[in-house]
């Protein structure tokens, strides 16, 4: 706040010679309207007698409510959507006669509000009085008139007060007690918005649905995530505005869902932004805060910020896209949470992610500043994009979680996916970094004795190999990866990176060296906790017999491709008839890996096989998910309104650890905010059982989620769906 | 700075699990580097005996800096451009046998320098080992080497450090002792640099001229400003690379003219950035700085900057855009400064500029917020544009003055100067915002007695009526509007305005009124402290008498277009026959005007006039900047190195009123940094002399610029050139 003090008071000393004063970026109301705004000079007060009077405003909240699809939202006051008709039931003093008495309603919002900004906007009774946002009077009119007022669809979002203005031959008379404070949001119901989107189904879930799916794991096991989004509950729409403010949007830009999301993106983290949102922190230290993996949703983390105005300590890629989601429903962009598999995070600006390793398979962690995430989730808004030729409009890649900068802030987008897919990468924002996340060439390079470097592995499908949201209406998975991509050695494909090349954001992309010898590692009953077999093939696609020394490294490895400490090393030689596949297994065991692993539970396994016939080196790189002991849940009671129910966690410790210092958090969105239990100790093969009661208020369909989390076992959630009936 | 170590902090503290870290954006060495690095693990001392040391470096300053065109620089290191080969000696303690010998030579810019950031680069000295720069041998080998480097065309510009590696078995012996420091700067003569420009004359002007013309004053009298950009000037290319790492460029993409520009547009202002170059204000109290007429040149200002690290006290855009130019020339992007008169400050985003007046002809301060400079000053530098479609190169707008944020801060381009003739306003960045700048149309709306708007005046080519820079080679003014936009009114320009209205930017252009009469101000003579006549026609069009009430409102006026005091007003009746013109002579008195004169010395006057038969109210404004009396410079001597030579300024006070406090300014770039005199008093009517002794060093043209600055009087400056003879 200091900063914004600073320009504000630079503000008023510096530019008294410029009109142009700094933007108002704060949807703040100051109190700077007064009840009687004279004609010319001030010829004493206001001749009100004879005039009308307003007596009192209804803003028929139940109505109004329902047509603009805000019943959801915790919150005492109006919540309208712009470009679609509201009415609200004004009471004069006497008679209104349209002929003499003349009025108009006026909407203003933030500080020192103008009409050239838009954040003061007239609107008449008479239609033909109006341009911008339309006024009209739905029924005849007496004492009491009702009147119909449709926001612009390119109106301002935000938090708005409305007076109601009578016009006297001396002045303006202002109404300052039955003024009525209402919020205004994008409305993607209304064909003129730019976040319209006509699929009823689509704007169930990507508006309304409170509760979703947030994808973890790797690439062969999508782990699904249960995630409260509870963009409806109380006290988040006032936080997102906010983000907003803090964002230093100027409001003559908030209606604009290019310019909200790319800010907001830069806001949710704390990176750049000393009073961020939230953390980022990829170590494995969360001791002075929450770790990633034991949030539910992203309430408590909106509420913490908005009341604390301090950054919520910690955040890794899917609270960042869980919270983004919050924000973008919330304020009415239609919204998805995206997880791409094998995430390329191309730090050098090219379309190459360049991987150097020793001979033991260890990456070499100065040289090597590129990295390629095992997963890495982001968002997607929907929206046209008018500041770009047509065509590019509908679903746009945007992420909050601070990776690089984005033109001097960590922030990222929109990037519109259908531009990205065929290599147009000129277009604003950060095309070249998304492209690359997804179409990425890796090339790993191996250190030789001498210092030379050589070329040990080129693939050009590694990357986006695979592209997940969750579908529509469903708890299930939906494959998007041809939204962003041609399938691998397409022509479509080739010719996107020759057009991605041609805005210079692309290096040559390497030749592939040739291969004699495949190498596929496959891992089954990979439990946490338990052995398991690495179960490495070597098929010789060659016509001659070729020996091999392989060397396999085993390491614990952070979601986000950097290698932890190391839990195994085993060497072997392999025999290879021409044509043949050759099966080896590697046994890999708890203890080794139990006291080492990070939060997700991954294991990484590097192949290194010389082929001695040839003196050529062959590699590959596969990641585990280990799988953890699963929780429950019970609903049990009548489901009915105002009638008891109860929500049962069950957990049983099936590892041969115990399990010390644990949280289980259950979370619903319109049933309770977070509950959070904690355990000091849970034995091997022991249980636990967590029931909490709740006695519905509304009918519907509605979703319980829980978590466990300890060091130890970080990946136990689960969710329950149920209908409550009337 | 606190903000920046909290920024290293996190990072080590919080992404131990990720590989890619913050960016390195300064081109401070840290001293991170060994004298021995081992291949593989350390296997003790290195075993030098026998292997080549390593004994004497010689940067070859002369030639290199002759061929690279870097003579001009004050500074003692080595400063070559990239894409184009230098060479160094490097002498060894035997002779250098190709076969057995190995060696190469190491680049490394900034902290923790890496291969893959580009900020480590390796050059070998046998070509076919090379990918990126290029090295060779370029005499036969033996104790002592001469060894040419070509720094890849689109390396990264700053200061560097060359080491010479030695390769023994063991690992690399890099010396130490014998490291250099150097330069690279942006190459505009190499063909494959993205600020490639082909034409002599052009960089003579635009890379090697030291000194300039900024044009100010207004449409019809520019008043041309002599500038000493001094962009070889001791200190002042490490000035320059501390604003990219004030800027947070990171070390990565300071090869790229398109951020390089943009960031720095940035951080010359201290809008956004406490400790940003120079302070805007556009007040008349500059009692705690300098005044921004008072300046000469950007040297003192930059120096300053370097030294303090604080902001400099004040500028407005002519200094802005003066400093802005010295940091491109200096870096070697070719620029030039430009003059945009009548400039549109577009505060909406729309393509209309909204000016609402009473019915005295006085803007409406709260209501107005859009506003037109009487002249506007910005920069343009040159390069391709790889990261747009292909067509967008050459002139690109840049922008450092603080006026609207731009994704988040006050910065502004590059814009492609092509593309925004054309309308093309979707590319990066902050197209729209220039496009208005030349093209807005601008509405001047009348608010009538019962509180309803009217629209005055609709004009749609008032705005960017003329745009100037220096022509190339001669102190004479190029005329560039038609690089801009094409005629008023042609097809063409409807075409672009109707391309642009596609991009979302615009309104529909508002319906002109129809004029029956015309309106036109002129005024001769406007010298300062005179009394003037203002000769205002006015033309009857149709073919009907009219009769016309006329009132003319007389303000001083700020260039950035917000009136100031009044100073006049008059009232008037014309009779006009059809198809006549009518002249009336308004007085302007010197009494009225000399007491409230702001630092542009401009005078507004609005004409209101009501044309009784029909009720039609017509308007016009018109700008008069007034003249004061000159400076003159004398040079005598001998004008030859070494012999004393004298420059005379003479100033006679031709004024009715007395000046105090006075600040005279003499400043060359090659001459002398800026030296100033101060009186307290100057008499009406009396005069100053000053002289000041110089003795050039070198042969060649040269410029001095003198500068006279006071309250009452703020626009007297004059220059001189003169040649050195051998």
């Amino acid at each position: 706040m200091d900063h914004v003090m600073k320009l504000d008071d630079q503000s008023s000393r510096y530019t008294k010679g410029r009109r142009n004063h700094l933007k108002a970026c704060s949807n703040a109301e100051v109190d700077d309207v007064s009840s009687f705004q004279p004609f010319g000079n001030p010829r004493g007060p206001a001749p009100v007698d004879g005039y009308l009077q307003v007596t009192q405003i209804d803003m028929l909240m139940r109505n109004n409510k329902a047509n603009h699809k805000t019943v959801l939202y915790s919150n005492p006051l109006l919540i309208v959507r712009r470009g679609q008709e509201f009415s609200v039931q004004i009471s004069f003093n006497r008679a209104y006669k349209p002929g003499s008495d003349r009025f108009q309603l006026e909407f203003r919002i933030g500080g020192s509000p103008q009409i050239d900004q838009n954040t003061t906007i007239i609107v008449s009774p008479n239609p033909g009085e109006n341009t911008s946002w339309q006024g009209r009077l739905l029924q005849s009119p007496s004492r009491t008139i009702l009147m119909g007022i449709t926001p612009a669809a390119a109106c301002i979002v935000g938090k708005y007060r409305m007076y109601v203005v009578v016009i006297t031959p001396a002045g303006l008379v202002r109404d300052m007690i039955t003024s009525q404070e209402l919020y205004i949001l994008f409305n993607p119901w209304a064909a003129d918005d730019t976040v319209f989107m006509s699929n009823e189904s689509e704007l169930s879930e990507y508006i309304l649905n409170q509760t979703g799916i947030i994808y973890n794991g790797d690439n062969n096991t999508p782990i699904p995530r249960p995630w409260n989004f509870g963009q409806f509950e109380s006290g988040i729409l006032d936080a997102c505005l906010l983000v907003m403010d803090d964002a230093t949007i100027p409001l003559s830009s908030r209606g604009d869902p290019v310019i909200v999301s790319r800010q907001a993106s830069a806001r949710l983290n704390s990176t750049d932004n000393i009073n961020g949102v939230l953390v980022g922190n990829w170590s494995d230290n969360f001791s002075d805060g929450y770790a990633p993996t034991s949030w539910t949703g992203s309430v408590k983390i909106l509420r913490s910020y908005a009341q604390g105005r301090k950054p919520v300590r910690y955040g890794q890629c899917w609270v960042f896209a869980g919270i983004f989601n919050t924000f973008l429903r919330c304020v009415g962009i239609p919204s998805r949470v995206i997880t791409n598999f094998n995430s390329a995070h191309d730090h050098g600006g090219s379309l190459i992610t360049h991987i150097y390793v020793n001979q033991n398979g260890e990456t070499d962690k100065v040289r090597t500043t590129d990295s390629i995430w095992n997963f890495h989730c982001w968002n997607e808004a929907y929206m046209t994009r008018p500041d770009l030729p047509v065509g590019f409009g509908g679903w746009q890649a945007v992420d909050c979680t601070p990776q690089e900068t984005s033109d001097g802030m960590y922030r990222c987008g929109p990037v519109s996916i259908s531009a990205n897919k065929r290599g147009i990468i000129c277009y604003s924002y950060d095309a070249p970094f998304v492209f690359s996340e997804v179409e990425s060439e890796v090339v790993v390079i191996e250190e030789e004795p001498n210092g030379d470097d050589k070329v040990l592995q080129v693939n050009q499908s590694y990357v986006g190999s695979l592209i997940l949201t969750k579908e529509i209406g469903q708890d299930t998975l939906m494959d998007i990866t041809y939204t962003y991509k041609y399938p691998p050695g397409s022509t479509e494909q080739q010719m996107a990176m020759a057009t991605a090349q041609n805005y210079g954001s692309a290096s040559n992309r390497s030749a592939l060296p040739k291969e004699d010898v495949e190498i596929k590692v496959l891992a089954e009953n990979t439990m946490i906790g338990k052995d398991f077999k690495l179960n490495i093939q070597f098929k010789n696609l060659g016509r001659s017999v070729h020996n091999i020394d392989a060397v396999v490294a085993g390491n614990v490895i952070y979601y986000t491709g950097v290698l932890g400490p190391k839990i195994s090393d085993s060497a072997f030689s392999v025999n290879l008839e021409p044509l043949k596949t050759v099966v080896k297994y590697v046994e890999v065991n708890a203890k080794d890996y139990m006291s080492k692993l990070l939060d997700q539970g991954n294991l990484s396994f590097f192949v290194r096989a010389k082929i001695k016939e040839m003196g050529q080196v062959i590699s590959t790189q596969s990641v585990v998910t280990l799988q953890g002991p699963k929780l429950t849940i019970e609903v049990t009671g009548n489901l009915k309104v105002k009638q008891k129910m109860y929500f049962t966690v069950k957990f049983t410790n099936t590892l041969k650890y115990d399990l010390t210092k644990i949280t289980v958090t259950m979370e619903g969105a319109v049933v309770f905010a977070s509950k959070t239990k904690e355990y000091s100790h849970i034995a091997s093969m022991s249980s636990i059982t967590w029931t909490e009661s709740f006695t519905p208020t509304n009918e519907g369909p509605n979703t319980l989620i829980a978590c466990l989390d300890c060091a130890l076992l970080r990946q136990v959630h689960g969710w329950v769906n149920f209908t409550i009936q009337p």
